[in-house]
């Protein structure tokens, strides 16, 4: 990238790897012992990374918690918004706010995914001067969370076929195994496959599929489990299949969870890592945003607010899918209550939802950006049904007009509504100082408390329609046959009363993605419900939903490489 | 187990889990500052296991080697030989004997698969006394060295599918392409698939397969690397399938290498455990040992040579296989030179290839041994004719009588070779010092230099002629009528004087796993060459090679669980 703000810079700005290679960290040891961790609490992973104990959250049990901000976005356009630039930023400047009042901050954010790093260019540690380093660990094999969880999906895959394979004591339909198989690489040829081919001594032939890993039941599990204990109930209850009589079977049935639980000992411990300006982050957890709930895990989240003040954590895709879910999904399941939510905004983003192409972008268009704000509105309405103060963060671009900023900021303060620029991925913290004023502010004067929009006593109908209506601001939904045979399948089987994680377009307030801005008068079509009963939610399904990328014409990984002196080049 | 020697116990002895589990480790810090390691030369893993960076060696290129000590075994029986336990108590035992003399022992094994935990019972990291710890963590994720191993083969995988779907410019053709992909797993599902179902977006539709990850070229390449640039270098070579015109398409022609590297840029690096008395353990690598050379990495006993006075290892299988691939693969590639090998034969295995069943190996018959004994004199004479000086180990089990003990011990004292009881099982180091004093003596007194059996310019004929007689006592070779055409293909292609990575049961010298002992009279008949450009090998295939193992009726898994205090239960 070669964003870098307008008025200061005439030299292009150095990428976010040659910022992260040239950054000087603080050994993990001295952010943890900052936090108060004793070397006890941890188990260094190079000298960069830490995983946290879980009994660091037992012991400060008693301790009130650090004051939760979420950061969530409009709608996302291929001119992108920064939220995860936006989070590390916010979590550094507030470190500079709240440094001579010895209160501390902390950042929670999702860990990315290996697969993608090899297809499209593009790390996901923030950017510019708000990443959290060391970036490269962090973007592939960080401390082996996801190859713990690739691992233990896998080998319950394993313990099916070899189940079946050995006479099929439980009575599998092997038409109905919902179990997949998963693999951290964006690889299409595995979406669909035959396995057990070439007679007797190789199982029992049948379809399945490859998921990437993030995708994994595992991953939404463990980012919702409380502790060890809590992951291996909520593996006990997924749900991997049906028998002839269309009951399901369940990793208990199958006595696999022990071993899957053992698998992920370690990765269930939370990442400890630091900020370009060292504030210490939590990186752990990276459930898809669109078949799971994707935030980061509760239980760094739960740490976070143990060891810090102010914990600043993200959620995937816009307001109307992360946030929603955030609130819905992980704060009621773990007891969560945050206080404030930013929404991350660009003048860029904002033209596109007025109607721009991405080529004329560059072109000043404050029109545009006004028509735009129809979806910011409809994102901010949304985070206060849910009764919790929104804050409006411009991430601000080196394109950006003073006209097209001033557009934005009249019509927040019009509506009273607190809104600042932030220049965090130029200036790092100091570019955020802004915005931290304003969430303080915020969470001194504007108490919320957060409220659900459903009862969790609501049918899966009753809690589609509540999201469809209040946040999507559609007319209602369609189920198509196959949903509905699902729904009455799920009341039959106990599951009636589950919360829904709505696996959407993120483009677009509807299901079409091409509808932006703040679409009106819409229907949403639920064409297929999925359950994920270890992680305690239906997945409703409004299209196509890809749960295994493809690698583009020009693969990322070709020209990836590491050089003589051992430094990673093209890579993000 | 509940083995201990006869006369002290009483009590069954606790198993392998119990014992390491109750043991005491160092940090590993000081284990590391113990062979000159400072923390700049260090990534730990917790505080047990850490990575040695590969600056150690370069560091060191003046300073002259440890010696290097080989151990292996007989043909191996369903009885065990206990040939990882041997070399762990061997170092343990070198150790004692050269505390005073400020000299250092140190310990180099292979990596256990993590497939397989969860199979059948039993880790791979010694036994009893004499273990490397923390064995939990070693027989588990370790430091992610086989994860990362499976992400660069798998990523490779689907950058072939991915060229071939965007256009397919090199040209491959689909039926000969000889990469799968790989799972750390016993999955016999996966042997045999069908990928890219599901019409256009999912690719082109071809057969493939899955191995387990220990089966993966990457694994040899990264075990036979000198470092990250021969790493790449080898993996540029690997030839990952044909094309119309039946040419090799490499690695190199697709540029993955790159992406390649930059996955395996920690993996590399070996990694330093200790054993139960502390002895620093480098464990590094696991090839499989039957359509691989089977032994830890070169980088690993390079690294080991430079810390250590005296370095023990160990190689996969009897020596007809682990010894011979050890001398000609990897000590020829790399330059090594081993000064003594023990060869571990039991009681109990000498029985069986003396004709007792199974079920009668309790029952005493130093006849049977005696017959037995014809196996171990050719191994013997094996290690004799690479000119390698050769110990016997006699690995005690509690069902040992003393006249069945003394048949061994005469014969090899009638025939001037060195024998000693090893008690490492029970006692460690304590229970092998007179196998040390042994192999002390041999070091002084018996110059050996190793002589390799063939020429590296002997055609693959002549090499594989070469085993067959000499090593394998057979009268001959056939091949069949794939070998022979893959034959005419590899001089084609120039891959003519390449060595040979033997691939034949390890229970029998022929290639018919019931005839123990030591056979005579057969021929072995070769029935596929399969080419290893990477590595450097040509494999060489004798029967049914399984690449990809299954799940017993009643896995492990089943058994396995994480306790409410966090401890791990039924696995090993």
């Amino acid at each position: 990238m070669t964003t870098g703000t307008e008025q200061e810079k005439t030299e292009p700005m150095k990428s976010d790897i040659e910022i992260a290679q040239q950054a000087t960290l603080r050994p993990i040891r001295e952010i943890a012992a900052g936090l108060g961790l004793t070397e006890d609490d941890m188990e260094q992973y190079g000298k960069y990374k830490a995983k946290i104990s879980l009994d660091v959250c037992r012991r400060l049990v008693d301790k009130p918690n650090g004051r939760l901000i979420l950061v969530t976005a409009i709608s996302p356009t291929p001119a992108g918004e920064g939220k995860s630039t936006t989070t590390v930023g916010l979590g550094q400047a507030l470190a500079k706010q709240l440094q001579d009042k010895g209160k501390k901050a902390m950042i929670c954010l999702r860990e990315p995914s290996l697969g993608p790093s090899f297809g499209m260019k593009g790390g996901a540690a923030g950017g510019g001067y708000s990443q959290v380093v060391p970036m490269e660990d962090i973007n592939l094999h960080f401390t082996g969370d996801f190859h713990a969880i690739t691992s233990a999906h896998n080998l319950l895959a394993a313990l099916i076929d070899n189940h079946i394979h050995q006479g099929n004591q439980l009575g599998f339909d092997v038409r109905r195994i919902e179990w997949g198989r998963v693999l951290d690489v964006n690889d299409r040829a595995l979406r669909q496959v035959v396995i057990g081919m070439g007679g007797v001594a190789n199982g029992v032939p049948r379809e399945s599929r490859f998921d990437i890993t993030v995708a994994s039941e595992v991953m939404a599990v463990l980012c919702l489990a409380a502790d060890e204990q809590d992951l291996k109930q909520r593996l006990r209850r997924i749900v991997i299949g049906y028998n002839a009589d269309k009951q399901p079977i369940t990793v208990a049935d199958l006595g696999a969870e022990g071993s899957m639980t053992v698998l992920l000992k370690d990765a269930i411990q939370p990442n400890l890592v630091q900020t370009l300006e060292h504030v210490p982050a939590l990186v752990h957890g990276g459930p898809f945003a669109n078949i799971a709930h994707g935030c980061n895990s509760v239980i760094a989240t739960k740490t976070a607010l143990k060891l810090a003040d102010y914990v600043v954590t993200e959620a995937g895709f816009g307001a109307d899918l992360g946030a929603e879910k955030f609130f819905h999904i992980k704060c009621r399941q773990a007891g969560l209550e945050p206080e404030a939510a930013v929404v991350v905004a660009t003048v860029r983003a904002l033209k596109m939802h007025g109607g721009v192409e991405k080529s004329d972008l560059a072109t000043p268009n404050a029109e545009a950006v006004e028509r735009g704000l129809a979806n910011l509105s409809k994102h901010v309405e949304n985070i206060q049904m849910f009764n919790i103060p929104a804050i409006v963060a411009v991430n601000r671009f080196p394109t950006d007009t003073a006209e097209e900023i001033a557009v934005v900021r009249d019509w927040c303060e019009q509506n009273g509504l607190p809104v600042a620029l932030s220049e965090v991925f130029t200036k790092g913290g100091e570019g955020g100082l802004g915005l931290a004023e304003k969430v303080l502010d915020v969470l001194e004067n504007r108490p919320g408390g957060l409220m659900y929009l459903y009862n969790e006593s609501d049918s899966i109908e009753e809690k589609i329609g509540t999201i469809v209506r209040d946040v999507y601001g559609g007319d209602g939904v369609t189920f198509a046959p196959k949903a509905k045979t699902m729904l009455a399948r799920l009341k039959e089987m106990g599951y009636g009363t589950l919360p829904v994680c709505m696996a959407k377009t993120p483009y677009s307030f509807s299901d079409n993605p091409n509808l932006r801005g703040r679409p009106e008068g819409f229907t949403i079509t639920i064409r297929e419900l999925r359950l994920s009963a270890g992680a305690g939610f239906i997945v409703a399904i409004t299209g196509d939903i890809m749960t295994m990328p493809g690698l583009p014409k020009q693969p990322a990984a070709m020209k990836i490489d590491l050089t003589e002196d051992g430094r990673i080049v093209g890579l993000f």
